[in-house]
C-alpha cells in the first residue's frame, strides 16, 4: 500500500462521514456543482465522488504496465482548443458539430416498468413511460437532452449517466484507494480488446482462468499474446497454481517476459459456474501483490449472485430483507480490496438490463482509466448516445438507485429459480455413476463433469477429445444443444478432464428438464448405463 | 481487373435488368428471401442486394495486404455450433444470451419528421411517432422486433438495418464488382481503427493528405504507423505527387516497405474543404493501380456535396429536380469506381442524421470485409441495437429510399445556404491583401489561406509558427474561436503556407458573418492594414 497521500481537501462533494449509503445519496449531490448540460462535456467520476473517498491514500502508479502503444498516446489536439469557449461572448467557428436541427428525432420515449411490479404484465399495468426532447435543458425538463444525446460526446460518457455509475460504483465497491475513476464503454468486450492494448505487446503471456470464456481468449490471441492456464476447484481460480506460474516463471524457456496480467471472471465464472469467495479473492490479491501482478476482473455476472442451494426438499433461505442487506450479501469484488489500485473492473449492463445497449464501464485507478480514455477517445468516441440517454432515463429519472436494486434483487430471485431447476433437473435426470457437478452460486452457467474413463469407447483406442464429440452429437440426435467443455479451454491447457456447460439463462423451467432429461438418456446410451 | 470470374446464378434477387433504381427497390424485395426475425441471426449483404451485382466479374485478392494480427484471426468456436439451432425441436442450452424478460424495456418509440416536412416547426405539426415493442414479430407489427434489438447481435449488424444501407450503398454507388459487402460498424472512427489494425504492421508508413482531419491521424501515430503527406490543390488529394512518393520510395532510406494503403476523404476535406472532382478520383485510383495501394475513403461529408456557389448577386442553381438527378449530381465515389477491390470505404450517419447513434457502416470487397468483421466481432460486437432499431424505424418504416433522399437534398440546400453565408461573409469582411479562400462545394469546412510572409512580425525574427499563434490569439481576444492549419498537419509535412480553418456546420447565418467580422478586425490589427 502507498504511503498515505496528500489529500486534497477541495475534493469531494460532502462532509467525510463514513461509507455512502443509497439513502445518503441525494444528500451528496445536494452539496455537488450542477450537472453540465451542454454538448460533449469535460466530466470525470471526480464530480460525482463523496469526500469519503478522498480521505483515503492514493492508488500505487503503474508506470510499467503500459505497452508501447499506450504509452504513446497523446491528447486531442483539437481539445486543447475547447478550453477557449469558456470566453464569454466568443463564436465558436472551431469544432465541426453538426447543428442539431440537422438531427431527425424530435423526441424519444421507453416504456419500463415501476418498481416493484417488474413483469411484463405489470408493466402494462403500472409501467411509465419516460420521454425526451430536443429541448428539454431549456424547457428546464431534464438534465439529459435529446440534442445534446444525438451529438457528439466525449469518451468518458455523459455526466449525466457518468454520474449514476459512480455512485453506484461507491455504493456497492467503495473502493479502498481515493482517485478511482469511472469511464463509460461501449460495451465489455470492447473494454477487454483495449485493456490488451493498454497492456501488452506481442509475445506476452496472460493469465487465465484454465477454463474461460472463448469469446474473452479469442481476442487475446490474435494480438500475439500467449495464455497460461491457471488451475481451477470449485471456487475457480487458485492461489497456489497462480503463485507457482509466477514463481517458477523461466524467461529463456517460455521466450517471455513473466506475466503481469491477470483476466479472471471472479462471479459465476463462464464457463464453470465457479464463484470466488471472499477468502479466496483475497489470498489471490495477495499473490497478486506478491508478484505486482494487474487484475482485470470481468464482472458481468456479478448481480447474478444468487441464494444459497437448499436442495429439492429444503425451504429456501428468505431474500434480502431490504437494500443494505442485499448489498451486504454480495462477495466483495477485486476492486473493494484494491490497495494497491493494481484492479481494472470491467462492468456491464449486458445480463441485468440489455445487452443491445452496448454500452458498459471500467473502473480503475485514474492513472490507468485516463491511458484508457486516450484509446477510445480515437476509436470508439464513445458509447451511443441514444443507448446512454435511454438507460439514463430508466435507472436516474425513474428507479433511482433504489428502484435499480430493487431491480437487481428480482433478477437475483428470478436466476435462483432458474439455477434450482437446472440442478434439480440434473438429480433427476442424469445418470451420477458418470456425471457430477457444483450447484452454481452466480451467474448463468452449469457444469457438469463427465467421467469419461468410463466411456466404453476407450477401450477401442478412442480419445477423450473424440469421446466428448461422441456425447456432444449423442446429445444433439437426442434434442439438446449443449456446449463441449473443450470449446472453453485455454491455450496451452493439458486436457484430462471432460465437461459440458449448460445455460439455464434462456429456456423456461420445463424446457431446462426435458433437455436434461434429453441429455440424460444420450449419455445412459453413450455410456450403457 | 481480374479475369471474369465464374458468376453463381443463384446469387442476387430478381433478373439482371440493369442499376437498381429507387422505384426498381420493392420489386427486389419481393424476389428475395424474407428477413430473419430471430435473436441474432447470420446475415450478409449477399441477401439484399439485386441480380444486377453479380453480372460483374469478382474483386481480386489481396491477401498481402493483411496484417499478422488480421491473418491471425479464426471464427469464433461458438458460432460453429449454432448450425445445430435449426435442427427441428431442438432444446438450447448452448448460449449465454438472456432472456427478454429480463430486458426493462417495453417498448421504444420516437417522434421524427415526415418529407418533406422536415424543420422541427412541421415535426410538431406533421411528425409521425414510431415505435417498436418487445411483442412486435409475433405480433406481425414490423420486422424489427425490440427483444432482438435489445439482445445481442452479430457483428455485420442486424439484417434489418443492413438491407436498408446495403440498398442505399447499389443505389448510390453500384460498385463495379460482384462480391461487394456492407457491414455496420460503431462508426467511422471505430471504423478507421479496426482497418488499421488489419491492414498495417508497425513501421509502416500510410499516405494522407497533407492537411488531414487530426483525430483520423491520432488514431494512427500511436500504433507505431508513420505517415507520408500527399500534396494538394484546390482539388484536394494530387495524383502527381501520389505516384512520386511512390515511385522514388527508398525503403533503405526510410527504413520502411513502401506504403500501400492511402488515407483520403474525398468529399468536403477535414480540414481544407476540398472536393476532388471525378477526373482527379480517375486519375488517383490509377496511381493507385499502378502501385497496387489500398484505398481507405473516409466519407461522413458524401451529401454535404451543395449547389454550386455562384456569388453574392448571380441567381442560384436551381435545386436537383428528382431523386434521380440528385442522385447523378453527386460526384462518383471511389467505390464506385473499384474494379479491383482495392477500396474500403467508410460510411457515416453522424453529419447526415446524428453522431450520437454511433452506428455507421463500412463497403469492401467480401475478402477485406470478413477479416473487419473477425476483428469487430472480439471487440465491438456489434453497434448498439437501441440505435440501430431507432434508425431502422426512421429510414425502412417512415422514410423508405425515397424519403431519405428527400432529407438529404434538405440537408444539401441547407449547407449551401450555409456555405454561401460563410463565403459572402469572407468576402465582406476579410482583407483581400492578406487572405484567399476557394469556396467549398461540400462539407463543413471553409479553409483561408492567410500569405503570412507580409506579418510585420516576419522582420523581428518572427517564425511562420509564431505568427499563426499570434493572429489566433488575437480572433480569440477579438471573440472568435477558429482553428489553426497547424493542428492538421500531417506527421513529417513542412508547413510553408498558413490557414484557418472555420466551419459553417453550428453557427448561425448571422453568427458567421458576425464571428468573420471579428476575425477579419484582428487580422487588419495584426497585419496593420
Amino acid at each position: 500500500m502507498s504511503p498515505s497521500a496528500a489529500l486534497d481537501d477541495s475534493k469531494g462533494n460532502g462532509p467525510a462521514s463514513g461509507p455512502l449509503t443509497v439513502d445518503g445519496i441525494s444528500g451528496l449531490r445536494a452539496k455537488s456543482a450542477p450537472i453540465p448540460l451542454g454538448v460533449a462535456p469535460a466530466t470525470s467520476s471526480d464530480m460525482f465522488k463523496s469526500s469519503n473517498c478522498y480521505t483515503k491514500p492514493k492508488a500505487k502508479r503503474f508506470d510499467h504496465v503500459f505497452s508501447l502503444e499506450s504509452k504513446s498516446r497523446t491528447v486531442s489536439t483539437l481539445k486543447g482548443a475547447a478550453k477557449f469557449l469558456k470566453n464569454p461572448g466568443i463564436i465558436s467557428l472551431g469544432g465541426g458539430l453538426p447543428s442539431p436541427e440537422y438531427f431527425p428525432f424530435e423526441e424519444i420515449s421507453i416504456k419500463v416498468p415501476t418498481p416493484p411490479g417488474f413483469s411484463p404484465e405489470e408493466t402494462r399495468e403500472s409501467g411509465a413511460v419516460l420521454s425526451a426532447r430536443k429541448g428539454d435543458a431549456e424547457a428546464g425538463k431534464g438534465l439529459y437532452d435529446l440534442q445534446v444525446a444525438l451529438n457528439y460526446g466525449q469518451a468518458m460518457g455523459s455526466p449525466q449517466l457518468l454520474r449514476f455509475v459512480t455512485e453506484h460504483t461507491e455504493l456497492i465497491h467503495n473502493p479502498p484507494y481515493a482517485d478511482w475513476q469511472c469511464c463509460l464503454t461501449a460495451g465489455s468486450t470492447y473494454s477487454w480488446d483495449t485493456t490488451l492494448r493498454m497492456l501488452c505487446e506481442r509475445g506476452d503471456y496472460i493469465m487465465m482462468e484454465e477454463y474461460t470464456f472463448s469469446s474473452a481468449q479469442e481476442t487475446v490471441l490474435p494480438l500475439g499474446i500467449n495464455v497460461v492456464p491457471i488451475k481451477m476447484d470449485e471456487q475457480g481460480l487458485m492461489p497456489e497454481s497462480l503463485d507457482d506460474t509466477l514463481s517458477n516463471w523461466d524467461e529463456a524457456v517460455r521466450g517471455a517476459r513473466k506475466p503481469f496480467v491477470l483476466y479472471t471472471i471472479p462471479t459465476g465464472q463462464n464457463p464453470t459456474g465457479a464463484t470466488q469467495g471472499f477468502e479466496r479473492r483475497k489470498a489471490i490479491y495477495k499473490v497478486a501483490q506478491k508478484h505486482d501482478v494487474f487484475i482485470v476482473e470481468d464482472e458481468p455476472y456479478y448481480f447474478l449472485q444468487m441464494q444459497p442451494y437448499t436442495g429439492g426438499d429444503s425451504s429456501p433461505v428468505p431474500p434480502p430483507a431490504n437494500h443494505d442487506q442485499f448489498i451486504k450479501s454480495l462477495i466483495p469484488s477485486y476492486l473493494s480490496i484494491d490497495v494497491d489500485g493494481r484492479v481494472l473492473r470491467l462492468e456491464s449492463f449486458s445480463k441485468v438490463l440489455t445487452p443491445g445497449s452496448r454500452v458498459g464501464w471500467v473502473v480503475g485507478s485514474e492513472q490507468i482509466i485516463e491511458r484508457f480514455l486516450r484509446n477510445c477517445e480515437v476509436a470508439s468516441q464513445n458509447p451511443s448516445g441514444i443507448a446512454q440517454i435511454v438507460i439514463y432515463k430508466l435507472l436516474e429519472e425513474h428507479w433511482g438507485h433504489k428502484g435499480y436494486l430493487d431491480w437487481l434483487i428480482n433478477i437475483r430471485l428470478s436466476y435462483t429459480d432458474r439455477r434450482n431447476s437446472m440442478v434439480q433437473a440434473c438429480e433427476k435426470h442424469l445418470p451420477r455413476e458418470i456425471a457430477s457437478w457444483n450447484p452454481p452460486a452466480a451467474g448463468m452457467f452449469h457444469w457438469i463433469e463427465i467421467n469419461w474413463q468410463k466411456h466404453p469407447g476407450l477401450s477401442s483406442g478412442k480419445t477423450r477429445q473424440d469421446i466428448e464429440e461422441t456425447i456432444f452429437n449423442a446429445a444433439v440426435s437426442n434434442g439438446v444443444l449443449i456446449s463441449r467443455g473443450s470449446w472453453f479451454k485455454a491455450q496451452n491447457l493439458n486436457e484430462n478432464q471432460m465437461f459440458f456447460r449448460a445455460t439455464f439463462a434462456a429456456a423456461s423451467s420445463d424446457a431446462i428438464s426435458e433437455a436434461i432429461s434429453r441429455f440424460g438418456g444420450a449419455l445412459r446410451t453413450e455410456f450403457g448405463i
